[in-house]
């Protein structure tokens, strides 16, 4: 693993467990954090899988306080702070900072559309020059299927131009291997760490310079992607990658964030751990079924699990 | 005028005044607020217009609660109370309905994609159950090309099915009329309140027996909207429908928050009401005088303006 205080290596955008009332389950949700800091897994918890924007600011920054609380130390978490309004932005990413958490993976503002980079930039320099930390990282974060607003290269340079310490990085979830290409090889080398969106990528990143992998099923199947991370020089690279792309599969074919909790779920014993908030929609019988059995056929597990319930 | 106290007429989402250090502008926009009042166009505060995804929830409140302040009637108003998150959601709406402001217009949760309608049915619902206020009304807020979740038609029909008095009507910005057509044969006869979103719909809606328009442009151009909806059943209807088209066009062709903005200032001599959030971006030079000399060819005034600075 490299020697650096940076971060690299496999994160998880951590799943949020609500109780039967919708609410977070604060008790779930340290088990399941500490379960994946065993695993070597870092904790980008308020990312897109965490059904982040779901929530109030209020609701994140609870949470937050208690993986803190925990023990958990803040240099292995990256919470997204990204919100649709500059002010919560603002607030949430002040608050990282304050408890620690010094590397934060940040959406634009989401609602708008058809926003220019312009108007994209003075966002991104508005929060920083708000929270006005020279400790801040930030991992800007393209999701364009999701998010609708893409970060184009021509940002990033700008970004990177005028805040060359504190834009840090970046999360490619756009599943354009060109694209995460481009950033390896125009952003990587000023030291910009470039972390793929899922695993698919993560061989492709690594031999290109980059950083690591912030992956949904970082939840589920920790173990195997930090197994490639930490051997991705190795003869079988290659194998291990495929054998990953078959398990991300079984999930990708299902509603990714209901898949996951319901996997969890399974292996836990804990059925309660499937519900989502709306307007997403747990899986239903024979989803679960075709979940399980996929996985079954993988000879899928999760070492451990049933011990954080 | 229909003699109910149902919302009926023009609205509009009424653009929020920033000062210079991007906070809202308390005085500007109550004055703002009466300006639109005295020109008989309701308040549909917190529309995509009003930069409301910019803002937090308790911005949102603290603005609602100095036009209650300010004595403007919560009868005439209709704010915008859909978040991203379900809990914001739920916060803002008991917070209009704790003040007296009954009728509400409601995004669906705005950041996942590709939601089913089971998922989006929830949503409202789950809002419904929490606020849990036999005076609360939804309008729904279908704008597909800005939030990227459209509600379907089948949504709509089962929502009015299991909540026939709560769900009052919609605001459908999509721009498409074989939408509109179909929400007011459909449903407007079931006493669901079908609004334009722009005027350019404003008499075909009411033709089809709709309960008016909530436009971005009733912030600039009220009276003359105001007056085809009075006249709508008069010779001269299409006539008035043209020339509303036409003040439309030349905002239509720049950005449209800005543009409105901008129009004001020019109007009120105050160039600071230009002021907007990021990711927004003011109009620059050519784009205010594209704006002031498009006005000008209309003979476009705004009566009464200079007096609201």
């Amino acid at each position: 693993m490299k020697q650096t205080s940076r971060p690299h290596g496999v994160y998880s955008p951590v799943v949020t467990p609500f109780d039967r009332s919708l609410a977070p389950d604060h008790q779930r949700y340290v088990r399941h954090c500490k379960w994946l800091i065993d695993q070597q897994v870092g904790l980008a918890v308020f990312g897109t899988n965490s059904e982040a924007n779901s929530m109030s600011v209020d609701e994140k920054k609870r949470l937050l306080d208690t993986l803190v609380d925990a023990g958990i130390p803040t240099a292995r978490m990256m919470p997204g702070t990204g919100c649709a309004a500059l002010t919560d932005t603002v607030e949430l990413t002040r608050h990282a900072v304050s408890v620690g958490c010094h590397h934060v993976l940040m959406l634009p503002p989401f609602y708008y559309k058809g926003v220019s980079d312009e108007g994209l930039f003075r966002s991104y320099a508005e929060v920083i020059e708000r929270v006005g930390s020279d400790a801040l990282r930030i991992y800007v974060y393209h999701i364009p299927q999701v998010s609708q607003v893409p970060l184009s290269l021509g940002l990033i340079e700008r970004l990177l131009k005028h805040y060359p310490r504190i834009i840090a990085g970046t999360k490619d979830s756009s599943g354009d291997w060109n694209n995460t290409k481009a950033m390896l090889e125009r952003f990587q080398p000023q030291g910009f760490d470039v972390f793929a969106g899922s695993e698919n990528f993560l061989l492709a990143t690594l031999r290109g310079g980059g950083a690591g992998c912030i992956t949904a099923t970082g939840n589920v199947n920790p173990a195997a992607i930090v197994a490639l991370y930490e051997n991705w020089r190795g003869v079988d690279a290659d194998a291990r990658q495929k054998a990953l792309d078959a398990t991300r599969a079984v999930f990708a074919r299902l509603p990714m964030i209901p898949a996951l909790k319901a996997a969890i779920g399974i292996y836990a014993h804990d059925r309660d751990w499937g519900t989502v908030r709306p307007p997403l929609v747990a899986l239903n019988d024979g989803q679960r079924e075709e979940l399980e059995s996929g996985l079954a056929q993988l000879e899928f597990s999760m070492p451990g699990i049933e011990a954080t319930v």
